[in-house]
């Protein structure tokens, strides 16, 4: 049996990084799913593991919190590891470690596995003979909040984008990543260079397609924290709900 | 000295596919980027080794030309080596190999070496006492056509986006790879479904900056080539030109 923490090593490539020289939290959010698929194949439930079963895995929320990015060409390790397993949801955590060995930042995630044609869950306890639940691992540190509940009260949205090619994954959906990648850009360099995000919360309610129109709402609390609704325009549906904490 | 060709070896990563499934062509430019930096900076002459003479290498030209793109979860190799040295420019090939090892691809990129502060080119033939071309390999094949010349004459722009927080790299300017990504998401997954991008070529006239409106010109050729410009909505002045061919 394999180590319950999986760790991968990473490098904050140059063309990773954005204008402050950091890794961009959307590149830093594909590594973590990444290293999600790969701590999970290697263990044998990784989506790679379950094709022939028809079932993939679907990420619910997550949340990165960051004391520092990792700059332009410095190395850093992502450590992930299986928090819980419930009947319909896996909790599963991340930590980052600077290129001086000192955690940096922390991720939370909550993730569905589901039939590819019925999109209905499987019980994650009994799967494959609690598979899953071998590799738990409550004992491993992640002290940062769990997310939170978002509740977006603006009555416009302040942008609207079209779903195009750039955004859609291989099942067709706009990929989960894409997502905080516009809802950063809802955010001018001025205040991004002023204000560094702190911590990101998302939550995925429903799907969206190429050819969507997606509302942005969004409350700004106050001068360092806000919170973002997705709708579809066509009918208001939510789609994700993100929280922003900046320094 | 290290061998003139350079190698790296990468996996098309889950998250790094569009949705036929296939390597995204601005992930893979992106990778072509980063091993120029490794293979450069292992040798001497990359920007890592230049910031205290403040000097940066400007892409000027790029051309990817693919049979086909790896697959998600394939491995594939990158080879990049150095052509040919002028007095102001220097041309940089690439071959992609899958995890058969044959070759799938190639690219061609033409850089520039500048002055941070003046923005002036430098005599990359006298640099460090000749330093680069040390390193030519002529001989290196690389079977595609050098760019072609883009004339577009469209007269209304099909497109323009306003350039955002994602657009952005350190240098403050729309990084070079995001300008594919916007070109390929003038296109519908139908379209791209029916006619995967077989090459891809871009020039680089000018930079642009945040909050920029770019307009985006495009000739439909025929029904599987275009050509398109990318212009300043300010005073109409070129920032890019590209020509595609599907198949």
């Amino acid at each position: 049996m394999l180590p319950k923490v999986g760790t991968t090593r990473l490098c904050c490539e140059p063309f990773h990084s954005d204008f402050s020289n950091h890794l961009k939290l959307s590149v830093l959010g594909n590594h973590l799913l990444n290293c999600t698929e790969q701590h999970a194949a290697a263990r044998g439930f990784g989506m790679a593991n379950f094709n022939g079963e028809s079932l993939t895995w679907v990420l619910s929320r997550l949340v990165v919190e960051m004391e520092s990015m990792p700059q332009r060409d410095e190395w850093f390790e992502i450590d992930t590891w299986v928090e819980k397993v419930y009947r319909l949801f896996t909790d599963r955590n991340y930590a980052v470690r600077n290129q001086q060995g000192q955690v940096v930042g922390y991720g939370r995630s909550t993730w569905a596995l589901i039939g590819m044609e019925d999109r209905k869950p499987i019980d994650l306890v009994s799967m494959h003979d609690g598979l899953l639940q071998q590799y738990t691992c409550p004992e491993q540190p992640c002290p940062i909040d769990k997310p939170a509940r978002v509740k977006v009260t603006a009555a416009e949205p302040e942008r609207s984008i079209t779903a195009i090619y750039s955004d859609i994954d291989i099942n067709g959906h706009v990929n989960s990543i894409r997502y905080i990648e516009h809802v950063l850009d809802l955010f001018s360099l001025d205040y991004l260079r002023e204000h560094p995000l702190h911590r990101f919360e998302i939550a995925y309610v429903s799907e969206s397609y190429f050819g969507d129109v997606l509302d942005f709402y969004v409350d700004h609390t106050d001068a360092t924290h806000c919170q973002v609704e997705v709708r579809q325009h066509k009918d208001q549906s939510v789609v994700c709900r993100c929280k922003l904490d900046f320094k």
